[in-house]
């Protein structure tokens, strides 16, 4: 399995997604700041990775901490979540990640800033592999909901480059396919930074599924053609109503498989979770640089000084959404009742932690 | 004003348009190969541009010829109309144009062949004047549909790049901005092979119109947000019900379109009707290579063998279309009805002519 994030030899080793599909190359980080500019410039993206990455980004700072006791420790640590919060603004995993690791802190300021620095690796270490079991339970509910036959349309890279696991959108449709069925998928490139041509077809490729590339703006004819039997996704951040945060285009295909009688599904852990927002109106979207939708790979596609809007994210409504997948299973319409189940199921596994 | 498809000192000039924006420059054609090999590597592109280019590739062509009577030459005119008719198969002006050039060659065949060469190179630039003035013609009409403040959302190039005048959609737009309207434009860049980001943003930048580029997948967002409030593409045929097809994506945007109660008109010359047609289904929808999508500007951007699928048009249903615009003034549904006043026009129109 391909692992985007990796504690190695004293290290956070990433792969560097901008440059797949063309090569597989890692670079390391040493420190918060090269966790969040790793961030900022995507070279780990896909929100549970990005929580994954910081809570070793903030592990890692920490090992490097001269403080001799914890108010001192923590200083530094509060300087680092905060060089970490301020790199990516959408994905609530990012924040959920850090604020564990600030917890884990309080919870063990007893200890003497040596031990800490463990407790705080070994914590990072939890939660990666607390997402890769997320994903692996994601994708065997995720799987009921294909059936034998099924095209599915997906959008951006919702796979194992995404997650510490095998993924959340892509996760069940490997597993569907583990379970016998046949199934095509279809990828959307999804513009500007590719992730649907670069990374979702790599790593569909690599694992044997047959996977048919389009651009983005195919899809709406595809469905009319009748030959996309349900989407899937993923999630950047899901409010408590439902309404869910994913890559841009993804609301847009949410209204067409809604005009086409197709079903929509998101799959996300419960980390992309942000109960606090009673609907996805207050999340906060990305915008990021015109350049990426004016020059590709140092090319020119557009004049170099047209204005470019260049939004990171889009919202779905929880009325277009006609299943949400979790590690807890299947939630169905009408949200506010079963997330709020979700939410008390969550709190409980908490406690119990 | 630029003009896509010129004669020029005995020769066919076109932009090559594969090489804009990044720089302004011409091929020239001598043969009806030359010309029909532009039209399929979308050196000329564009529906009403296409068509009078092919016209003039016939009469080029037939400047070759050293045929002595009607017959003979009539046979090397119908090899070249297969050459052009050849080159791409869904814009039906390609082969309206060649229609009326084996018609001028029919009604004039007592012509010595010396003669008749002049006759068709004299049809071809008809065809070419009536294309200007058929835009310009159209725009007025477009431009009553756009209100003062409007912000305009437009696929593909439907302007002077795509005709020999100032354009279909965009040809509305530049005329409502003469009339002091202010609007905003936003261009879908229009994957693969971006149209939108290369064409539509220089040439409004030229005419000093202010444009913003987005990717087609944040064409739902921003209209979910209230920042669209028209979408004005061009066609490549329209059939006699008022199915249009148009570059691939413009049926998704009048999906969406219709979801955010947004008009969604359509702008396209007589040349491009095709009432032989009752409905769009038979429309034949051309598929290009595969690596119009893999790669950009011999950059890679997706594994080099990965399936893809890439229509270069889709049917956007007459339901979902507010208004067709066309030289003949504003068409509205029910469609059945208004487009047969119009082909009744029409045809008043070619009687006198």
């Amino acid at each position: 399995m391909i692992s985007p994030v990796e504690w190695k030899q004293g290290k956070i080793r990433l792969i560097d997604q901008t440059r797949l599909p063309q090569r597989l190359v890692y670079c390391s980080c040493n420190s918060a700041a090269d966790v969040a500019k790793a961030i900022r410039e995507m070279k780990v993206r896909g929100a549970p990775a990005i929580g994954v990455a910081a809570a070793f980004g903030v592990a890692r700072e920490m090992m490097n901490s001269r403080a001799r006791d914890y108010r001192r420790f923590r200083l530094e640590m509060d300087r680092a979540i905060r060089v970490l919060a301020a790199s990516r603004p959408t994905a609530i995993n990012l924040f959920w990640a850090l604020a564990r690791m600030r917890k884990t802190a309080e919870k063990n300021q007893g200890l003497p800033p040596e031990r800490l620095k463990q407790v705080l690796l070994a914590e990072a270490r939890s939660i990666l592999e607390e997402d890769r079991s997320a994903c692996r339970r994601m994708a065997i509910s995720g799987a009921k909901l294909i059936k034998d036959g099924d095209a599915v349309l997906t959008h951006c890279n919702a796979g194992g480059l995404a997650t510490t696991g095998i993924g959340t959108a892509l996760g069940a449709i490997v597993r569907a396919r583990e379970e016998g069925k046949r199934i095509a998928v279809f990828a959307g490139e999804t513009r500007p930074l590719l992730q649907g041509a670069r990374l979702t077809t790599w790593e569909l490729r690599r694992q044997g599924i047959d996977v048919i590339l389009i651009c983005d703006n195919m899809a709406a004819a595809l469905m009319r053609a009748g030959k996309i039997s349900r989407v899937m996704t993923g999630a950047d951040r899901i409010a408590a109503n439902g309404d869910a945060a994913n890559k841009i285009g993804t609301y847009g295909l949410a209204v067409l498989a809604r005009a086409h009688r197709i079903p929509f599904h998101v799959l996300a852990p419960l980390s992309s979770f942000d109960f606090h927002l009673r609907s996805g109106e207050k999340i906060p979207i990305e915008e990021r640089d015109g350049d990426e939708v004016r020059c590709f790979q140092g090319k020119w596609i557009a004049p170099r000084r047209v204005r470019v809007y260049n939004p990171a994210f889009d919202i779905t409504p929880h009325r277009l959404i006609s299943a949400i997948v979790t590690e807890y299973g299947i939630f169905r319409p009408p949200y506010s009742r079963s997330l709020a189940r979700l939410k008390r199921a969550a709190e409980k596994g908490i406690r119990n932690r």
